[in-house]
């Protein structure tokens, strides 16, 4: 079993992309990441759940929990409001040394690997010309390997 | 919103539970990753989805791209026979510096930060000593977050 065999249809998102319509389709699709393609549709970059919420989450509260529990309460409901007007050019972090992005060929090893060392719950497959051919959820990836 | 308001009731897992049924119930039960208890029900450590593939996926193959993509396809599909009889403990990889464990008064802001900073989309809330009282999923607090 090849990642062409496993890649799927994902929705994407692009830089103008609002931060707010960005993290809306990882909710109400239940998506473990979101895709950021350029112009020509090829990925940018593999946004894994946990860092999308990074583009809503202030930075002092990011690396110091003491900073986060002196927010309020009611400030602290509406943080999401925080991604305002804003897209996810804005928003993005600093690029991960190594993202989430494969070939056809990849076998279903690879991509677990891939998967465990960027800490990615979602694979993107790209072809030739690094277009999205589709994209390999750690979910769909368990399922057919404990299948077999 | 509180911790306590957002954690709902989650499956757990012990040390020695087999690392292949650890495996399954992610799988089957679509869950975002794992809890780990000791036998007093309290968090051990939480395991995120694609730290569940470490549990499976031979270390060479983890810090090494090449090394995966020389093991044939036919191998590579049957990786995850490679937990075999082992347990959890066996498989667990070395302990994170932070774990995304913390108490029934922590804001969603905080959860959200606490998320993104240990990369987990699963949050244990645990109660004064330590007993678990229910975990906050990544989709559940997106949910809430884009309801107010």
């Amino acid at each position: 079993m090849r990642a062409r065999d496993l890649a799927a249809a994902f929705p994407t998102v692009t830089l103008g992309t609002s931060a707010l319509a960005a993290a809306r389709l990882l909710a109400e699709q239940d998506l473990p990441g979101l895709i950021v393609v350029d112009d020509e549709g090829r990925p940018l970059t593999i946004l894994p759940g946990t860092q999308v919420l990074r583009l809503a989450v202030p930075p002092y509260c990011q690396e110091d929990p003491a900073l986060a529990r002196v927010i309020d309460e009611a400030h602290a409901d509406r943080f999401v409001a925080e991604l305002g007007g804003r897209s996810v050019r804005e928003c993005l972090p600093g690029q991960p040394r190594e993202l989430p992005i494969t070939d056809p060929e990849a076998t279903i090893l690879e991509m677990a690997a891939l998967m465990a060392r960027t800490r990615s719950p979602l694979v993107a497959v790209v072809g030739d010309d690094r277009e999205l051919l589709g994209a390999v959820t750690l979910q769909a990836l368990l399922d057919r390997a404990l299948e077999t």
